[in-house]
């Protein structure tokens, strides 16, 4: 008979356990939200200064106004208002690989340099390389550039502090801060390190695992999306957002046609 | 033009605002998790004892072990890899009406009776009716039973204590508390208060949006899935369940036929 | 051990089953798309008249343009262009009550009075009886009205001539019918039967499962979709949709509040 | 104002249209619902014999038995049955790149290696380059091996046959069939042409974009899904997978840690 080993969530007749606590006793009441995440995800209770970190970066992550996500999941309520999980799955299904993806992107990719440095690392010279070799590919640097904060994400020097202050400022963020300094003399302009990417170095040097980087920014966005959708109970919009589109449709002849 | 008010996320060039707030100067490293997604909803802060009340019922919430969303997000992720926000999509999507929705009904139905009754309040005398009135109209009375946990469901005794312990502990609750206690007499059976019902008692005391209730658990069972994926990661089971299911199909003829 | 009986799809070291039959030979090459998917649903080959009216029911139900379901898949496109599935099954969730469950709704609603009537049945007799009881309810006639086409939706008539043609035009397109001619003396004004309703009623009577009839318009919708997507990548509009939302959100303040 | 050119559907008091055609009169009961789909994903009604081949591509797709997407969407079905729109999309998420994904790979590989050939071409010679290059580069052959049909996938005769019969045989498939004859050359072992890979390059010989190939593994399955969503009604089996699992869960202690 195949078992299913699972340290996660189990329950008899008198007891129910999560992550080998005591739910009601030990962990109701006495174990936050944020630090409940962490712990889920890793299978180890995060410190005071962990979970302050993570949850500085999940608020940094959570709403971004009339995002992508939020059209969605307004207009899906709109179209399905008996389904709530319908309205904040499909908002979730847009955290892919442009809206979201920069977080996990660039924890990834800073943990594949940071991975082969011996420390203690001069930093700026890791990070020259790493932006060179990036260039040299013709890639773009993750985390680096914003289209509104073009003088700087003002999540991005925030989240250093916070870290400093919680003695979590590991190899990652400071591989992140040296692209900061040394990128002009590769790219032959400024760049702000923006707060997504500092977000991914933050994840990244807290151990969270690699691969689920974007789980991270999919949560926060869920109380994001709540949020939406409790606005758009009280002062709805998704039926005008419907109509702006659908009352300036332009019929055009069918393209035909096949790819070249 | 159409204008979209909203007082959630915005940008300028070197600023974010959430919810009126300075988003990296006020609320990263000041607002926990819980309380931001609580603060998202209804758009004011909550106190520390809501807090610490919405946070208890994200955690009675979180993971219950193998539920059919449990399995759905390990076996979505077996699938498509590629897509961490598919598998999480996935598995909120069973949120809907049997297993994540006794939390919204109760809420609302505890809301219905609430909401006649002028307080203060007989509440033994409010449950009695609410209870009969159930009985008569054949329906169950959201919050009672549970297939496990047949002598009491741990997490309902702990959210009351910690509910009072905050000065939280209000209508619904007090409403839910009195059917369990008035019930047997209707129905000739003791059936335990469930710690969904409960939960859903508890938010409806907090003001948090009727309509959104599922929403709540959809937030808390969203740190659940990332947890399973993060063991399935570690030690993964999805392709035995997979197999368990898919080298046991027992092939039959087709069924013909129509609804009668 | 659990077995698991079905009669869909099997395969063995030489040949794939479905349905029964051998999939290589007897399916790929001679049954359409269309007929398989009628089959699969009811686990019985439908006659080529039973198709003709199902396919004409798909291509009824394909595409209204930007419905915010066909915005939905373009928005999570844009965001999200890594994971076509997510766009799809996002566009889909849209698929519920308000946009898509008329279908539905009218098929079952139709079902019911149906069921109660002995034919030969007086359509007219019956239709005045359903819509009285329905009007003394409060409720809606399922079906009746259409925001567009006021004075008839071309979809119905059609779908009327061709379920007569083929044999198919059972008791619910009967009933759908004579409501069309008894409401007004009921109602005291006339309304349109939309095509929608006409669908359910059609799909009723072909004898396809009651509870999946909103799954006929999700998997009609689903080619839809994929047109969306294709004009999508030849001609994005979905940033400019993005835009024109973004750009036109004022910030209020947060309103603070609860449930009244 | 910002308009949205459309050749999809479109309304008026007295019309409807969808792809500049007369949908009432010219399309419902005169399309069928395969040719539809191709219709709306090219912008051009395809001949017959395009029609034939694209409908054996997707009877091909549409069922596997108990897949991985089939038990989600079951199992989502036991948890939400209030939403037939969740269950479907949440097996369609799982249409990712391990299970669904071999068509779309193959069809863009196949595409990548036509592109650089011209015609008339000795496919044999190009197979044989494109073999080694690509075991030169380290990678699998897509639509080469099948966990069951290991002397041969039966679907992949039958659509080489089913595209020859309808002149619609072009370079992809030939490439693809010439890959079949060389490959042993290069891997020292004979592997099957799968039918997903065959599937791809019918695809892709019948001019459909590229980047949806995937999208018509889904529009399949759609199909295939809602034929499991019946099943499941008439011989329910999800509850029993779920205890199957639950019951089978085995405690093990939390695993701490953090990546390596």
């Amino acid at each position: 008979m195949t078992e299913y080993p699972t340290a996660l969530g189990a329950s008899s007749l008198e007891k129910i356990t999560l992550l080998g606590q005591d739910l009601a006793q030990d962990v109701m009441g006495k174990v936050s939200f944020g630090e409940l995440a962490f712990w889920l995800a890793t299978q180890r209770r995060p410190a005071p200064g962990e979970t302050r970190v993570f949850e500085a970066v999940l608020a940094a992550l959570a709403d971004h106004g009339f995002t992508p996500t939020a059209i969605v999941t307004r207009l899906t309520y709109l179209s399905a208002p008996d389904s709530v999980q319908g309205a904040l799955a499909a908002g979730l299904l847009g955290g892919g690989s442009r809206f979201l993806g920069v977080t996990e992107d660039c924890g990834r990719f800073l943990h594949e340099a940071v991975s082969t440095v011996e420390e203690p690392a001069n930093w700026d010279e890791v990070a020259l390389e790493t932006v060179q070799a990036r260039r040299a590919a013709g890639k773009f640097v993750p985390g680096l550039g914003h289209h509104v904060h073009k003088n700087g994400d003002p999540r991005t020097a925030r989240l250093f502090e916070i870290a400093r202050e919680e003695q979590q400022f590991g190899p990652h963020l400071a591989l992140f801060e040296a692209i900061g300094r040394v990128h002009p003399q590769v790219l032959g302009k400024t760049l702000p390190l923006n707060g997504a990417g500092a977000c991914g170095a933050a994840l990244a040097d807290l151990g969270l695992p690699l691969e689920l980087l974007r789980g991270f920014a999919l949560l926060a966005r869920t109380a994001g999306l709540i949020g939406q959708l409790a606005e758009e109970l009280r002062n709805p919009v998704a039926n005008d957002i419907f109509l702006s589109v659908d009352l300036n449709n332009r019929p055009v002849p069918p393209a035909g046609g096949s790819h070249g």
